[in-house]
């Protein structure tokens, strides 16, 4: 089923803003079973908005309309679609009374602008906005196939937009459209290559079903793999992509810390949590990002100690504790001096694990043997220490988010076997 | 003169890749003088680009395409292009030495698909692409005015599109629709937001002449402010615009940090490099954010000794040497704290200057009196420490982020006054 995303405004066309709402809508739909056939932006101009709905009718059998609707004069988009449906505004209670609500929920008066919010199309259903004034319009034209054309109307404002495609629009699309069912399963990676992994998972991928599709989806220092399964019976299809899940972990278990959502900081955060446990780290190359990344979980505080940036030498010697000996002998960048980082924050943040790192981000500071991108991570836990070794590239911005990455995995790891689970302990 | 843009790319339309491509082409652009009247995001089929294209060319003047132009099997815009202008591929031989150029810079023998690149639209010009192995294709289209429509094809991988948008292609548009001078100055602010920002300067806004624009663009934390100057002669223009920005300055001289692609990291970086001082941080509530800010920043170890992370009060006592006394009776969120915490690192990490942070960032932690968003910073100088007070917003991320860049701007101003500059010392 064939869908035309049109987005209304002039803050898209001076560039102003991103289209992520665009973005966003497609891969909801896409999940959801329905191909995005084109996107246009559009101004606020009545002539433009008229052409564009137009052409997309003669496209697509769905029209997905965002923006416009906002109660400021240049927000011209209700008149228009009253123009092309030939209809006209009238007053809706229902909407009339969620404006009131949330005015006095917010304790402002209700304003004429907002009080012309509630008209709407008479043509139209009014689609609840469960997070703002304006709601959604839903227009059905009849169309030579039995099936009608349909243009939903919906909010600009992300969030408000977001809450109605998935409350309200992909559930009454698929009462019309009766579309597959269509599961969704991403399987979260670390540590490895995108082509490394598909070197290592090529006969897996070549085995599976044909209504079992995977895309690769990298970022840097993580690729998510995401399976879609179609089929018609819901619980079939789930045990079906379970089984893809649980085979793939059989090959590859190092790699894998989680599904959809999952971050690593909210994964270890959890670990720690839940066996009273805590942490610090020690940074020298991530200069304070990995303790950034683990203090943005809200309640961190419960389980996060602090961290020393110590990234003059005179800081790791004073305040972490490396000896002067081994930054002589190994230099900062080295097993023996990470190690002593996390041993000394371990004994003076009075912490249970600490990850600490050393390396070089660039674009200077490479030295004979030590080209730029040579890291240090240790892991310090309550039964010793263990550091690792790993060559990153030429990015310092890219450095400093793949070694933070990489910490962490490995401190998710440490967490696990010192918990006597095992790897797949924490995995739903 | 109006402009239609047109990406081409299924990966767009499942919502894998956010169209940032099509923002920053718009942005560019607008700040040349150029219209954008529509964004056109089509998929990788023969007959959509058809159609996209006869559409275009009624609505604008100008039509700008980027993406499928690599060389995988996909990507048949080339071979489109043709049949839409009614010519054929040949052998560019300049197109060919660039890419045999590239391909020996990196050591990669040239394979029959990238031969392939280099045959070009016969009736086209090709644009060179300094980046990568798709050059760009210009064609023009006759029509009853004396200017062509222009259709440029260029690649869809942004940093290759971007060098070609701004060395190549408005360059060769302005020959030809002789565009008016433009000028922009961004000038940046903190520390003010935007409705109160609009009320100070309500006099001098309204005092602009009319070829010289402002435009308010808010970001979380900071308010840039954009001046747009049209004329004919580029150096009265950027007089009378430098005029504007100078007035500004005496009026809200303690929010502005810097103009265009300014950073408060690189700004207070620089001034502490070029006065040989030091930096540390005690971090609080922004849990490593400022350290990380600051060691984004290439050549930071320069200036930057390091952080003490403290988010459990034991560490505020041991390690920073906050007084126990202190915390039983302010809080860690307090002037008497958050002053303990910026002395203790300066005396024990041996840094000049220090940000110290403590706040609740929420969700969680607001007690009576302190509701969350309640903030101290406290910057200590060789000369002394002052501490300042804030109340931000609700949201953990945006806590975190404002703190940050309020503490940095108020490092900022120390630094200015201790070396003895005036504020605008630094100022271009």
């Amino acid at each position: 089923m064939k869908v035309e995303i049109i987005n209304i405004g002039d803050e898209l066309l001076i560039g102003q803003v991103v289209n992520t709402n665009a973005s966003w809508m497609a891969e909801q739909l896409n999940l959801a079973g329905y191909k995005v056939h084109q996107v246009t932006i559009v101004s606020d101009e009545r002539e433009h908005i008229l052409e564009a709905l137009s052409l997309a009718e003669k496209r697509v059998q769905i029209v997905l309309i965002s923006g416009g609707i906002g109660p400021t004069k240049d927000d011209i988009t209700k008149h228009t679609l009253c123009e092309f449906f030939q209809t006209r505004l009238v007053m809706n209670e229902e909407a009339y009374r969620d404006v009131e609500r949330l005015f006095a929920r917010r304790g402002y008066p209700v304003t004429e602008l907002n009080r012309q919010q509630a008209m709407m199309p008479e043509s139209a259903t009014s689609i609840p906005n469960l997070l703002g004034t304006a709601r959604g319009m839903w227009f059905e034209k009849k169309t030579a196939s039995p099936l009608p054309t349909v243009f939903v109307s919906m909010p600009g404002v992300p969030f408000e937009m977001k809450a109605m495609i998935t409350e309200e629009i992909i559930p009454r699309l698929n009462q019309i459209f009766n579309t597959p069912v269509i599961l969704h399963r991403t399987i979260l990676t670390q540590g490895v290559g995108e082509s490394f992994l598909a070197a290592q998972i090529e006969a897996w991928e070549n085995n599976l079903p044909s209504h079992i599709k995977l895309a690769y989806l990298p970022q840097p220092g993580i690729v998510r793999l995401r399976l879609t399964g179609t089929g018609n019976d819901e619980s079939t299809l789930s045990a079906q992509v379970t089984t893809q899940v649980t085979a793939l972990r059989q090959i590859i278990p190092d790699y894998i810390y989680g599904y959809d959502n999952d971050t690593l900081e909210e994964i270890t955060g959890r670990l720690l949590l839940e066996n009273k446990n805590t942490l610090a780290t020690a940074e020298s190359c991530t200069g304070g990002y990995i303790a950034h990344l683990i203090t943005s979980v809200p309640g961190s505080s419960a389980y996060f100690r602090g961290s020393v940036v110590c990234y003059a030498n005179e800081v790791k010697e004073q305040i972490v504790g490396v000896l002067p000996e081994t930054l002589a002998k190994y230099g900062a960048v080295s097993e023996q001096a990470v190690t002593e980082m996390a041993l000394g924050v371990q004994s003076r943040l009075k912490a249970d694990f600490v990850i600490a790192t050393s390396g070089i981000a660039g674009p200077d500071g490479a030295t004979a043997g030590k080209p730029v991108g040579t890291t240090w991570i240790a892991i310090a836990t309550p039964a010793g220490v263990s550091a690792h070794a790993f060559l990153f590239g030429d990015s310092r911005e890219r450095n400093i988010r793949r070694t933070a990455l990489q910490a962490l995995n490995l401190l998710r790891k440490q967490l696990l076997s010192y918990f006597f689970l095992s790897p797949f302990g924490i995995l739903k």
